[in-house]
């Protein structure tokens, strides 16, 4: 279980044989790499979540309406993600790791996809992040031929996508088809007139998307997977909650707190990472291991139903979560990192499902 | 203006000619450095606000009493620091940048004073990085021995002292005499004892220290500084509301939002930086100008005295403040990065002072 989304059709590859991989811009080479040249770099596997901005918008709008995909609070996936490490890749093009600026001037690092897009006016999804993120080793952006395993299937990207961890998934661009050295960050509609986030007081009528800066790292979040918001259970006592939280730019999760009173009184829920989580990968020893992932929680809580639960989440910067949604709402939707609230019925067994 | 915290009295160096900073501990050279030989290296300046963990402390205690000293919202200051970059001194002691770990196995940077606490019964004050932060030179720690162009005051750490962006100040250790290579984090008091955050559930007879991380990184904060907390003001309409804003970890200001009826409706803030905030210097262009400092703020907003104003601002990570303090209530009273509220009054001229 995988959300997926793309702003085009999803590309069909013929023949991977006459695929090949096109960087160049401000770089003081190029090169066009086959899959198979690809794959003979070493091969660096990273565990991340990949996240769609628009994750609990339905939940924004709510509130006051907002455009855009409704979705629910599972526009996120946690994959275990295996290819070449950018930063490799760049190097082949002249480029050391570490670099702030190219020899020709360079500061991002383009992605432009396969795929048509009517946003683009029929042209390609595209996106880019600064060069320094791409040639720093750290920060794991990697071009991924392989998703948990296998090879990428087709919605994920096939045969090649980007994975940039802690950022926005519309960085991570899938069906890769070139990568280009350029100056500024990329024109592109997706940079520039979509994923931004304004404050509440601007709409529709008075937006100025020169105003604001791509969204790139997410915040701190978490929500209530299970039970589901509207369940009915039996009888009273004690209810186990479980659920996910993360946060970007590679800052771990602190904690989560989780109450049975709508946010009176909290109890504090208890982590599960690594081999426990059922990830089956424990990142390297000098990386905490929610670097890149989310990390999976569960509180066993004493409920009087009906009974609203809450959850909310820190991150290792103390950072912490909007208690209203109200204060967050932006026209996009993006981001809404609310605490997660769910109402639980104390009667039958019948289920209602969250959208 | 710039705030004052010391854990033991200020220590008095009688004659800078004898001062050594002493450098060893798991790498594969030692070094011992006069003023002078520090004054040799490259020097680098650095634009960056130095924030007590205990800001805003006094705010946090109204909900329920914290211990520890009583700060209002001042406990933070911006400074222009220059000296040393750290990664420079660690080459010197044949670590190269961006290392993780040392040859001998050193993950971490202890920083040593020269002064006497009674939390170390008598021992110097210390606290540590990662070996990957000391090392990055992105991360720009430097041994400042200038604050503002002139030499180091008494008061802030003479003659040497780290600076380390984007951290809480306790980590930026004054009066430097030793910096340790180290294979774990620094066991000191105030590593393991003090300055970490726990949850609202946790007081001091259920507190278990070794369950934290010790904080790092600080949050996305702001706070009004004009108009004050109960003051008087005649009339009624616009009011210029100022402040700071800042967050950690090297993330930028993306906003301040500004309400004058408790949160109901905002008004965005114009953000000042640079030269039109007085700093006097602009870092790299290559990166943002808010990266370690923190950014002054300003709204005219219309009042209807007496009113509540309230301040949140919102980080390049899309990080936003807690709304309520109680919420992130802590038994140290760190980190309260809740909104930010005062109360203005309506008649006479006279003035309260915030606490």
């Amino acid at each position: 279980m995988f959300y997926k989304r793309n702003h085009g059709p999803v590309p069909v590859l013929e023949d991977i044989s006459l695929y090949r991989l096109e960087v160049g811009g401000l770089a003081s080479n190029r090169c066009s790499l086959s899959m198979d040249a690809i794959k003979q770099l070493p091969k660096h596997t990273v565990v991340a979540t990949i996240q769609c901005a628009g994750n609990r918008r339905t939940a924004m709008s709510m509130t006051r309406k907002v455009k855009g995909v409704g979705w629910g609070l599972a526009a996120l996936g946690n994959g275990i993600w295996s290819g070449a490490r950018l930063s490799d890749v760049l190097e082949i093009v002249g480029i050391p790791k570490y670099s702030r600026v190219s020899a020709y001037g360079g500061k991002h690092v383009e992605f432009v996809s396969v795929d048509k897009c009517k946003e683009e006016n029929g042209g390609p999804y595209k996106g880019s992040i600064p060069l320094f993120q791409a040639t720093n080793p750290e920060a794991d952006v990697i071009l991924a031929y392989e998703m948990n395993g296998e090879e990428l299937s087709r919605d994920h990207g096939f045969p090649l996508r980007v994975v940039v961890p802690g950022v926005l998934g519309a960085r991570s661009v899938k069906w890769l088809r070139n990568i280009n050295i350029i100056a500024e960050e990329c024109q592109g509609f997706f940079m520039q007139k979509d994923y931004k986030m304004f404050p509440p007081s601007v709409d529709w009528d008075n937006v100025n998307w020169g105003s604001r800066r791509p969204l790139m790292d997410f915040p701190v979040q978490c929500a209530i997977c299970s039970p589901e918001d509207g369940s009915y259970l039996d009888g009273k006592g004690k209810v186990t909650v479980k659920g996910y939280a993360l946060s970007g730019g590679g800052r771990g999760i602190e904690r989560v707190d989780v109450s049975a009173d709508g946010g009176k009184t909290w109890t504090e829920a208890k982590l599960a990472q690594g081999p426990k989580s059922g990830l089956g990968y424990i990142p390297d020893d000098d990386d905490h291991r929610d670097k890149w992932a989310w990390v999976l929680w569960e509180a066993s809580i004493e409920v009087h139903l009906p009974a609203d639960i809450v959850a909310k989440a820190v991150d290792t910067s103390a950072n912490v979560q909007a208690e209203h949604v109200e204060t967050i709402w932006n026209l996009r939707g993006v981001l809404n990192n609310s605490w997660h609230r769910i109402h639980i019925n104390g009667t039958s067994k019948q289920l209602h499902s969250n959208l």
